[in-house]
C-alpha cells in the first residue's frame, strides 16, 4: 500500500497555514510540527498582528511543539515550513535540536542558508517540497500589496 | 555635570536581571531596552521554567519592547543584554532594526559574531561592558550545576 504520508502531504497543510495568513494581511508563511504521522503544531506568521518580529510561523510552532510535548528538545519532529528559514528561525531550530526541516520556497536573500546560519548537526534539511505553490502564494502577496 | 547614564549603570540593572535567572536556576542571562536613558523592558532567560528554547532574555525584551512602544521596530532602543547574543537573538535583532546593542560577555562558542549572524546595518554593537562580572556570574552557575 502506498504511504499517504508523504513530505507533499504534510506541506499541503503547512500551506494552508499560509493561505490563513494570507487573509489576515500577513507575508503568508506557514508551519505545521509533525511526530509519528501526527500533526502537533500549525502556526502561521503574525507579525503584524502581534506587532513583534519574532511572531515568525516558525518560532510560535517551536514553541507550541515544546508545550504539547512537555519538554523543549524537538526530537523526532519534523517542521514543515512553506519558506526557507531566516536566521532567526535557524538558529531557534539550532537550540531546539530538531530532527528535521522541510521547506517550501527557498529565501534566496534573508535565508539561512544564504546567511550561513548553523543548525544542529543531527537535523536533516530537505528544501524545494511545493516551492512553486509556495513561491506563488509570496508573489500574490507582495503583488496585492503594491496595488 | 558627569552623566550617570553610562553603558555600565545600565549593564547593572541587566546583571540584576541575571540574578535573578541564577535564582531560578536559568543560566544568568539578563536584560533590559533603553530608550532616552528610560528603561522599557527588564527580562531574564526562562527557557527552563518555560520549557522553550526561544525564552531567551533578548527575545523576551524586543517582545516586550514592541508590545511597549506599540511598534515592531526597535528605533532610537538600546538593548543591554550581560552575554553575547547568539545567532537566534541576533537574528531577531537584525528583524527588529535596534538601533544599538551593549553586551557583557563574549559567547566564544554560541555567540553571533563567531557563528557570522549579521545584524542589521544600521545598528551599532559595543561589547565589553562589566564582562568580568557577567562571565563571573555565568561561571558561578555553572560550577553549582556541576556539584
Amino acid at each position: 500500500m502506498e504511504n499517504i504520508f508523504t513530505d507533499a502531504y504534510f506541506m499541503k497543510k503547512a500551506l494552508q497555514e499560509a493561505e490563513i495568513a494570507f487573509e489576515k494581511g500577513e507575508i503568508p508563511v506557514g508551519a505545521i510540527v509533525v511526530v509519528d504521522n501526527r500533526v502537533i503544531a500549525r502556526t502561521h506568521n503574525l507579525t503584524e498582528l502581534l506587532n513583534d518580529v519574532t511572531a515568525h510561523a516558525e518560532m510560535q510552532a517551536i514553541t507550541s511543539s515544546a508545550n504539547f510535548l512537555g519538554g523543549k528538545y524537538l526530537k523526532d519532529c519534523t517542521l514543515y515550513v512553506t519558506l526557507e528559514p531566516c536566521q532567526m528561525c535557524a538558529g531557534a531550530l539550532y537550540w531546539s535540536q530538531i530532527t528535521k526541516i522541510v521547506f517550501g520556497a527557498r529565501d534566496e536573500h534573508r535565508g539561512f542558508m544564504k546567511m550561513g546560519t548553523q543548525l544542529h548537526p543531527k537535523t536533516i534539511v530537505v528544501g524545494g517540497i511545493m516551492e512553486n505553490e509556495a513561491s506563488e502564494l509570496m508573489k500574490r502577496f507582495f503583488a496585492k500589496k503594491r496595488k
